[in-house]
C-alpha cells in the first residue's frame, strides 16, 4: 500500500508508493505514447479499463460496454488504495499513515483525437457534472478530507495518454495549498469581513485591464501575481465556496467561459501543453464565508522547475496585464463556444 | 524595472517581468544552446559578458582577461534590477515593489565541457568560495533580506548555457518555501528545544537505511518524505545557521561530499538534469539555533509538473528508501572523489 508521509520541517504531507517503486533505468526509457497504437480509453476498449464507476451513457447500454459519452474508472495504476484504515503511525520522529484513497479517470469523450476545447459546450457541461457526481459521491467516505480534480493535457503537463480525460484523487489529507488558501482567505476575511476573491473580481472589474473573458456567471483573469506565463484563473462572480454544488444553469455557463478561455490560449499560443485544478473548499465544508472556488489554468511554457518548485520563488517574464491582452485580441468565434 | 507582486491570498511575492516581456511566439521558438557555437563564459570571451565582479586568477591577469578559475560577473538579463529603492507601494487592493536585487552568475571553470560533478575537488571548493565571498558582499547591502544560491544543470533543468555555471539572486523578500521552513523549525524548536535537522540527522544515522554518503563533516541522504525520486540532502552534521559562514576545512568536507553525492546521482541516472538549492539562515540573521542549513538537489526525472506546482501535493514514484539504495550501490572510485 502506498503511504503519505509528512515532512517533520514543512509539515507537508506526500505520497510515496512504496509497491511500484520505479528502478534508476525506467526513467530514461519511459517511452512516449505512439500515434495511433492501441489506447484503453477508446470505445470498443471498456473492458481494457477496471470496471466503470459510473457513464452518461444511450439509454439500454450496459456497463462496460459501448455507447457511452462520459465515462468514468478507477485509475489502473492508482497513487492511493481505495481499501484500508489510515493506520496513523510514527516512524520515530516522522509521521505516516496508509496511502488510503480514491484515484478515478474521466474519460471526456469516446472521440480519441478530440481536442477537449473542441467538445461542443453542452458537452464540457456534462463532463463538468461527471465530475461533480463523483466528488459529491466520494464525500461519502469520511475517511477523504479533499477530492483533488485535475486536468494533464498534453505529455509535457504530464499526461501518460493523449485520449482527453482528466482526473479525480480523495485524499485523507488537505493538500498543501489548499490549507495556505484557506488561511490566507480567512485571514483577509477577519480583517475586512470579505471574501478576498470578491474582492480581487471587485478590483478587476472595475480596471479591467487583465480580464481575459466573462459571462453572466463567470470571469477569467490573468492573476495579478501570476506565476508562470499566461497563468488564468477561472472564477465565479457571485461567491460560492463549492465546486461541487454547482447548479445546472451555472454549470452551462462554466462550459461556455472554460471552452472559451481554452480556445483562446490554444489559439494565442499553438494549443500548449497545460494543467489546470479545481480549487474547491474541503469535503463537508459547506458554504464558507471566506473561500471562493476557482479554477487555475497553468500553460506550460517554460522549462524551469526545480528551482521555482525548490525555492516556492517565481519568476514570470509575462506581465499578466500583457497576457490578458494577448488572450483578449485572438479571435475565438462566438458560435463555436456555445457549439 | 521589473516588479515585485504579492499574491493577495497567498502572501506569496513573484517577481514579474514588466520589460522584456515575451510575446505568446516567443514561447515556441526558444531555441536550444548549439553545440560548439559561441559561448560568452568561454575564457578569452571575457568582454561578452557585463564586467567581472570578481575572479579567482592567476597572478599578474587582468580583470575581464584570461587566466581566471572561477569568474564572478553580473548576469547580462538579470530577474532584478541593482539600481532604485524598493518604493513598496499598493495597486488597488494589491501590494507591489521594485524588482530591486542582485543577480549573479558563477562560472565555474573556463572549461566548457566540464562536468561540475568532474572538477577537482579543491577546484569545487573555489566555486564554495567563490559563493561565500559573494554572499558576504551582497549581504552589506541593507535592501537585500536573502542570497538565493542555485543550480540549475541541464537545459531541461531551465540551464539555458552549458558551461558549467550557478547563480545568485539578492532579494528585498525571503521566498516563501524559506519562510515556512523557518516557521516550522521554529515551531519545532519551541516544542522540542532542539533543531528538528539534527534531530533528524541523529535518527537518520541511526536507522541507516536513508544515508547516501557522507565524511566527518557532512551528511547526505534521501528525505523520509521526499517529492521528487532521488531528491537527496547535504547537510553539515553540526549545527549551523549560515552557509556563508563555513571556514576552509568545512569547505573542503562539503566539496568532497557534493561531488561524492552528484557522481552517485550521474552514475546511477545516467547524468539526469537536475537542480540544487543552498537553504541558508536570513541575511544579518547568524547563529539561529533552531534553523540548520543544507543543500537540497532534484534530478528531474519526471515530467510532472503545473499539478504539482498548483496543488502544493506530491506523488513520489521511488521510496527514498530504494532511491539511498541505489545511490549507495553505485561504484565512485575515492580517489575521484579527492581529487
Amino acid at each position: 500500500m502506498p503511504q503519505l508521509r509528512k515532512d517533520p520541517v514543512l509539515g507537508r504531507w506526500v505520497i510515496i508508493a512504496t509497491e511500484r517503486g520505479k528502478r534508476p533505468t525506467d526513467f530514461a526509457t519511459e517511452p512516449e505514447e505512439k500515434k495511433g497504437g492501441f489506447c484503453p480509453f477508446d470505445e470498443g476498449n471498456e473492458d481494457k479499463t477496471p470496471p466503470e464507476v459510473m457513464a452518461y451513457r444511450d439509454p439500454g447500454t450496459a456497463p462496460d460496454t459501448p455507447g457511452w459519452k462520459v465515462r468514468v474508472v478507477p485509475n489502473k495504476f492508482p497513487a492511493l488504495s481505495i481499501e484500508g484504515d489510515l493506520d496513523r503511525a510514527g516512524e520515530g520522529m516522522y509521521d505516516k499513515m496508509n496511502g488510503v484513497g480514491a484515484h478515478e479517470v474521466v474519460i471526456e469523450t469516446p472521440e480519441h483525437d478530440r481536442q477537449f476545447a473542441d467538445l461542443p459546450a453542452d458537452h464540457v457541461a456534462l463532463v463538468i457534472k461527471a465530475i461533480q457526481q463523483r466528488m459529491l459521491d466520494l464525500q461519502g467516505d469520511s475517511r477523504f478530507r479533499y477530492i483533488q480534480v485535475f486536468r494533464n493535457n498534453g505529455s509535457a503537463a504530464g499526461a501518460s495518454l493523449q485520449h482527453p480525460h482528466s482526473q479525480l484523487i480523495a485524499l485523507p489529507i488537505l493538500p498543501k495549498r489548499l490549507t495556505e488558501e484557506l488561511a490566507g482567505s480567512k485571514k483577509y476575511y477577519g480583517y475586512k469581513e470579505r471574501c478576498v476573491f470578491c474582492d480581487i473580481i471587485a478590483q478587476e472589474e472595475w480596471t479591467k485591464t487583465r480580464i481575459v473573458c466573462e459571462n453572466d456567471a463567470f470571469f477569467t483573469l490573468a492573476p495579478f501575481a501570476a506565476r508562470f506565463p499566461f497563468e488564468t484563473w477561472i472564477l465565479p462572480r457571485a461567491h460560492h465556496s463549492s465546486f461541487e454544488a454547482m447548479d445546472a444553469k451555472m454549470r452551462t455557463q462554466l462550459a461556455e467561459v472554460l471552452k472559451e478561455t481554452l480556445m483562446r490560449i490554444n489559439s494565442a499560443l499553438s494549443s500548449p501543453p497545460y494543467n489546470f485544478i479545481v480549487h474547491t473548499a474541503p469535503s463537508g465544508e459547506t458554504d464558507l464565508k471566506y473561500y471562493h472556488w476557482h479554477i487555475e489554468i497553468m500553460p506550460k511554457l517554460t522549462k524551469v522547475a526545480g528551482f521555482e518548485w525548490g525555492s516556492g520563488f517565481y519568476i514570470n517574464p509575462v506581465p499578466p496585464e500583457e497576457a490578458a491582452g494577448y488572450l483578449r485580441e485572438v479571435e475565438v468565434p462566438k458560435e463555436e463556444i456555445k457549439a
